[in-house]
């Protein structure tokens, strides 16, 4: 753990930015990250659920439980 | 974890407001929240159990325990 | 977390009361709550075990754990 | 958390006195509670398994592990 | 938790004498226990496999992560 | 844990270079480690999914919940 | 806990020998022991995974999370 780099470093620079997140039961939520901590729960804006590639709803404001998700990814 | 935003302040905002709690089960409460703590245990007012889209049952007052929550929506 | 109400207030509340709790294995039991922790650890009296709206079995004195739980609603 | 009440009051009162414990698997355990601590960790002795209502096999003494403790009743 | 008596005594009287533990998803190990910690993790020695009733593997010294560990039964 | 060698050492000796994760549900990721913490959770760049030794899906850069992690091999 | 020995000393005894870790899924890992620390996070090198007595694949060097572990022992 030597160069600085840390995980949590990913989700600060997505920000504002469009992130994928995948929860634990296979449910895809994809929307803009405005806010996370270090349990992972997260916080989105223009939330979408996606479902094998396809729109499922739109949810707007979401806040995901961090033990829920298994990984992110920016979009 | 720069700007002083943070998941929980979702939830500050949305004090006696109407959201949708779902849970790892996939039940889904819709209510007034009343209250939060920093493990996401809530608790609701007027609290409806919805399922599919239909009311299901109405609770009335609820806590919930913030483990088994999935996800929190503003409504 | 500003006006002072939590989620456990409506367990003080409910002390000496009637309330139903639901486990995560879909199990609910209505009882007088005596006592709970912050763990949300139970104890009833008077407890009843339900199972679709109808009584199941009457089981007296009961000590629930707080981590099978997922909500409580006064009755 | 007013007035002295505690969850773990009711397995103090227990000690030496015949309880019951059911697991998260469903499984029954009776027999004379000797020990616990604050995990719910119990030591019984004279314990027997039983099933829906019947003597499934008697054990003697016996720990059980807290985390798998749903519900302890006195009998 | 008045009187001294703590759950992990059974398994210090039990050090160098044999017992069964049963772990959760229903397999038992006898063996003879020769250490354990407050996680429940133990090692036993001339450790044997047994399913419902029957010597299934011999299995010699082994280390049990007490996470998966339901009940301890001196033998 | 006497020789100052720890688990860990792994993933640091594994930045910049190819890693496979696999996760609890049995998906496997391939990509390059960026960074790690002792919770486990990895940053990779230029990952991949793959089941059953083929590629199932490209990724890019990915997070991953290090809770949900069973083994990681470097490649 | 009183004479010294903890499980943790199986391990300790275990480095550079080969051992066997099996985990939570019924997966089987033998390999030579590297490293380990408290959470019973291990590193093994020539680790192999085998199914039902036998080899099933090759891996080299692999971390195994401590928290899917259910069993280890000395090969």
């Amino acid at each position: 753990m030597s160069n600085g780099e840390r995980p949590l470093d990913i989700l600060n620079e997505s920000r504002n930015k469009r992130i994928m997140a995948e929860l634990k039961n296979g449910r895809q939520f994809i929307g803009t990250l405005k806010s996370f901590d270090i349990h992972i729960n997260l916080v989105m804006e223009d939330a979408e659920e996606h479902a094998e590639g396809e729109l499922k709803r739109k949810i707007g404001k979401v806040f995901l439980r961090g033990d829920t998700i298994i990984l992110i990814s920016p979009q």
